[in-house]
């Protein structure tokens, strides 16, 4: 099967042995891929945006290789503890807020819905909240206790680094040892219940004030953050599976907590190809909100913030995100979306120009040549700004094919149109910005009824042409005769 | 405070009285409202879509009033049995489609929200799901255990309706007798682990085949659906809570089974106004897929059906909806879609128009007494529909002051301003339609080439008559000619 054949070229890029690997999957073609979704507790971080970006771009082609792609992404709704403190982030908005936590997680649910939504990702095949799986964690809490590797302390659990590292390698994916990362550890407060500061918590007892707790066999409380997504990850794709992803600021801890537990949990590794996402910056300064250099998603939409000159449609933004690929660092600036706005409007033309060409007799293009240029990228571990720079070769050929100068007959016409059309808005996720679908359709309508205009004028019937033109007038559209033909703009 | 006078105004029909009631919340100027949600294994109905309607329109209202609302609505993914059968509904749907029952749940979830928010429906503050709240409703089976009103069998923990009624009322809500109950009651299969047939699963023994199962202290199983809300409503608005709403199909036997559970429980009744939406018809029949009475929401929003001409705005919809009070039945029809179409575009030009009126010297109408008349009515149990009545009168003043025939000086013209555009937008929730200028001049080129179809007919040039059919199909326009004319379909 030619689809079986596109499925072995796949390179992917394997934190875990820091080498681009053949993506073979455990269960072709079933894939199952994990990516650690957002702590609800504030509006979504354009950085993470860019991660959700990225795997929604990943999901999209592995479907479009035909992969039959169960993509699972958590909401962390509890348990993700401040740095160097005892409160869960949730818990702390819910306190200076004085509300309910879950209504904390409801409203930032909700607007991290709306924002996925603009940017166009596909929503995952399953959402897993860390509260809806209470039960499984305190199972996968109970296996790492009993194969020794976890201990209950003044009623909390915490997970043995060092006896773990007898065993094992602590600090395989981000390329640690346990040596350094013991000299590096400061003497904090509330660590007195740890065997060692290395030591993390997968279960915390609650104080009595503490709101979302739960029972357990150690005491009234709350599951550590990086539990969940191994004992979630675990339910819905099995103890091993293909993908886990994530931003790179999560390798260490948390994915390297993840590995610990699995293996303490079900003795073996969880995942095969564990793939990150690397940082954002803004006028290449790390963004930070306290230096006025973070930008939220809702900003860049707007365009209110003080160092972007206009409001970008969220298509833009998706498009300016994927020409970096999403390995390297990628630098937000006013001036640089301004130019992928150029971009992106260039490719969407040349999309929609699609359907005015003409086929010719002869071919004097090689279609399959450029659409395998494109695939062959995307297959170099998803490099997106290698095939839309390919892309922009179509969009070069789609304007000259207008010109006259370059043609295609009837047969690769077609699947010029069906590959770049089916690329540009099934993988690349990309459409006609926002109001899009009712502005194709009105130019649909329009074209015909230029054409049939044109068609009478031809035939000499003005009063049928200028009928046409005058009901337009009224509907508010005026029509432009001009050398390239006749176009119309909007009232 | 104005405010608190206002709210001693309101009178809501309290199911459980059979009466109207003064409202007075618990623990004013807070207010807990629980409505039952979705099960989502399927599209959501259009009669289900009117609930939600009807309760965004009291959520809104409450608010409005200036009452501090937590308004909890759950999502049903785990637990709803079909009738006479052991199968859960969802897990029923995942089985035919082969699926995960959580994929299941996924796509009616995101479904669902995308449809609430086409109707411009407010998200509750919470929004608990049933698979999130499996240790509370353990709990909860528990403490109906230990109060000798739950038993075990088999694995299976059941509801003892007799026991029950020997000390309360079970049928108080819905006016039902135990007597009359036992009489109407069928042998069925699979019920010989019950003491009575009328007595309810709380929690069920799973199947060895089963997916969606927890442990338990009875067995590997899964919750009845009627302790969900009990168990949901209790964690997050207290033992005892004002305002529980549904659909009239759900007081018996889903909220008949609440108020047991919480009796016996808590020991107390948990609901202060039980309040419950009315049905919908369709054509004057109750709908029924199975004899094509059946509309769903994106059929009335495409128009993609045999029985509606045209495709409505969800705004439209709305505003019909808002028509009828939420305890009468309300039928759809295509006629009547399009008389509220009219209304409603007729209310959004006044709301437009307001901004457009210049103040005069003197005031020839009396604006306090007509925006009195509006909240008295929506005072009256939510009124909508005379709320609506009054509103019209407010879109005649704005046209008799467009013509100079009446006039209003500026604090008048102010305050009319002010509540016609919040009442409208915020309690009503009713927008400009969504894509609504796109729709129009769609419709205004589709009745450009409607007319010249005719003319190019009438003239027998049906290779152009054709040709503009053809052309709309591939637009994604469906043309029916009918005796009333020729209408179309957008796909």
């Amino acid at each position: 099967m030619a689809i079986f054949a596109a499925m072995s070229e796949l390179q992917v890029y394997n934190t875990l042995s820091r080498k681009l690997e053949t993506f073979q999957p455990i269960n072709a073609p079933f894939v199952g891929m994990y990516v650690c979704g957002p702590t609800v507790y504030s509006e979504v971080h354009i950085g993470n945006v860019r991660t959700f970006v990225s795997f929604d771009l990943i999901y999209r082609y592995l479907k479009f290789l035909g992969y039959k792609v169960r993509y699972v992404r958590n909401i962390t709704d509890v348990g993700h503890l401040l740095d160097d403190s005892e409160e869960d982030k949730i818990t702390r908005k819910a306190r200076l807020e004085n509300i309910e936590p879950m209504e904390v997680v409801q409203r930032y649910t909700v607007d991290f819905h709306q924002t996925m939504q603009a940017f166009n990702t596909l929503s995952p095949s399953i959402e897993p909240t860390a509260t809806g799986h209470l039960i499984e964690q305190i199972d996968l809490i109970q296996r790492i206790v009993d194969s020794g590797l976890g201990y209950e302390s003044n009623g909390s659990v915490y997970f043995d680094v060092q006896a773990y590292n007898e065993k094992e390698h602590y600090g395989i994916l981000s390329g640690r040892n346990i040596e350094e990362l013991i000299s590096n550890t400061r003497d904090t407060d509330g660590q007195e219940d740890k065997r060692s500061p290395l030591d993390f918590a997968i279960w915390k007892k609650a104080d009595p004030q503490h709101i979302m707790k739960w029972p357990s066999p150690w005491s009234v409380g709350f599951p550590g953050w990086h539990l969940e997504c191994s004992a979630m990850s675990t339910k819905y794709l099995g103890t091993t599976f293909d993908i886990h992803g994530g931003g790179m600021d999560l390798k260490f801890p948390h994915h390297e907590c993840e590995i610990a537990q699995a293996k303490a949990g079900y003795g073996h590794e969880p995942v095969k190809y564990w793939l990150h996402t690397n940082m954002l910056t803004f006028n290449g300064r790390k963004m930070a909100k306290s230096e006025g250099t973070g930008v939220t998603p809702r900003q860049l939409i707007t365009g209110d913030h003080p160092l972007l000159s206009q409001a970008y449609d969220p298509m833009t933004i998706r498009f300016f995100m994927l020409q970096a690929h999403y390995r390297s660092t990628l630098d937000f600036s006013d001036e640089a979306l301004q130019a992928a706005d150029k971009g992106y409007r260039r490719l969407m033309q040349a999309i929609a120009d699609l359907d005015t060409l003409q086929a010719s007799q002869n071919s004097s293009l090689n279609v399959a040549e450029l659409t395998d240029r494109v695939k062959a990228a995307m297959d170099d571990d998803f490099n997106s700004p290698i095939a839309i720079a390919h892309c922009f070769e179509a969009v070069k050929w789609v304007n000259l094919m207008k010109e006259g100068k370059e043609s295609l007959n009837n047969t690769d016409l077609q699947s010029f149109r069906n590959f770049f059309k089916e690329f540009v808005a099934e993988v690349l996720g990309l459409t006609a910005a926002s109001a899009g679908e009712s502005v194709d359709k009105i130019d649909g309508l329009m074209q015909m009824l230029i054409d049939m205009r044109q068609q009478a004028k031809t035939a000499r019937d003005f009063a049928t042409a200028d009928s046409i033109r005058d009901q337009l007038l009224e509907l508010g559209f005026v029509i432009k005769d001009g050398k390239e033909g006749t176009t119309y703009t909007m009232k």
